[in-house]
């Protein structure tokens, strides 16, 4: 046998509510069971309930809109539902809705995604550290579409003493050969297996990885928010519509100049 | 604990070469191994080199024009090092250079995926089933990067024997309320937690997932090809420069009519 891990969901959890600490409910659950080199990945969902990040769903375009920074593409349903958003968030990632959510929200209301996620699984990393002795990281998952892709995966919107990029540049393959540009965006594919435990339906909003010791460092290193690039360095900062319209625009005012 | 899976590497697999008979040595490598309702992730590769799909390193920019049926966008490098281009493929997959890549390739070569993966997937599935006796589901796995976020993360993009869109539309979440537009990419989470295992580096092309063999199914379920969205139902078709240019030259043209 070679290299293995395991994943496991974390039960006996409470229902998070605002004000609830959630460093210490998972100290508490994690207290003889967690091992020095284990990666805890939560949904961020039960930290936004926790830190009070819940509006009523009545105004959940009116909250869309307060956390974006950035349309990048909008559709209207063709079933006249309403407009899909895809938005640049406050929290600099990209995804429908600015990450407002019902599911899993209070009844008669929506979650926005915590406010500083990086900051959010620090804290979280540093109790946990603390208070069982060893050293676990932390990743805050939340559940993104992809363009070109059918469905949804989970990534990590914050994280905590776990490498989130692994640089591979100048590395060799297994014919000795030279890796160029590969950096597995490990932090992501730790949310993904997580994801495969949590659910979206069973009331289990933590999953420990365990095995993968040699992905969990210091609390010095970047968090999640190095996975995400700058939109002028991305092919597809827009969408084809609201590129296609612009350049519209510009060809059209051009003639008139 | 709550549910639990887990992820090891195949040690002892030889180098692949072409004309070898990829399902007969990974059942052969499994025999007293493998379980009811593990799932075998296979990097593509191996089966790229396996089908012969090897063209001479200096054929590399020919070789990607002849994958190609769509240009989604096309970036010259800064350094002026050559191009990226984003494609859509003859296997129906949006991805840098087609997937044509020269890591982990013969030196003097690079890799086209394999001609058709779900087919390749299927084959496997059935040979290892017949072989082992046992209820196996097999993906095949590729590297892909992503808009709006650094790094890269392994896909499926061949399938048999494993769901590969978990549809929870309709069902309800753990506070009761239904799900709606909910459909976790479950081959792709799959292929990502192989990933943490297989490594970029170290000539570990496949691994076996244990523990979700709800997963697994019978043959004749859809492939990875069911996570490809239809181009003219995504928004990002096209890449944001490539739309603006085709919205501005169709502006120029409607004013010079």
């Amino acid at each position: 046998m070679g290299p293995e891990f395991s994943v496991f969901a974390l039960l006996g959890l409470p229902e998070f509510r605002p004000g609830d600490d959630v460093a210490g409910i998972l100290g508490d659950a994690l207290a003889g069971v967690a091992r020095d080199g284990d990666i805890v990945a939560i949904t961020s969902k039960i930290v936004s309930k926790a830190e009070g990040r819940i509006v009523a769903a009545a105004d959940r375009e009116d909250a869309i809109t307060a956390e974006t920074v950035r349309l990048v593409a909008e559709r209207a349903h063709a079933d006249g539902s309403g407009t899909t958003r895809i938005v640049e968030n406050r929290q600099g990632l990209v995804m429908a809705a600015a990450g407002v959510d019902a599911s899993n929200a209070p009844d008669g209301h929506v979650l926005l995604l915590p406010e500083n996620p990086d900051r959010s699984a620090l804290h979280i990393a540093q109790v946990l550290r603390d208070r069982l002795g060893i050293r676990v990281g932390v990743i805050l998952t939340d559940t993104f579409g992809r363009p070109w892709r059918e469905g949804q995966t989970d990534q990590a919107i914050g994280a905590a003493g776990v490498t989130v990029l692994e640089q591979l540049a100048g590395t060799a393959d297994a014919n000795g050969k030279t890796l160029h540009v590969t950096a597995p965006a490990v932090a992501d594919e730790l949310a993904a297996a997580a994801e495969l435990v949590k659910g979206k339906a069973a009331g289990r909003p933590v999953a420990v990885i365990r095995g993968l010791g040699h992905l969990v460092t210091g609390l010095d290193v970047p968090g999640a928010r190095a996975l995400q690039r700058a939109s002028d360095r991305d092919m597809f900062r827009q969408g084809s519509q609201e590129a296609y319209a612009e350049g519209y625009a510009a060809g059209l005012a051009t003639h008139s100049d």
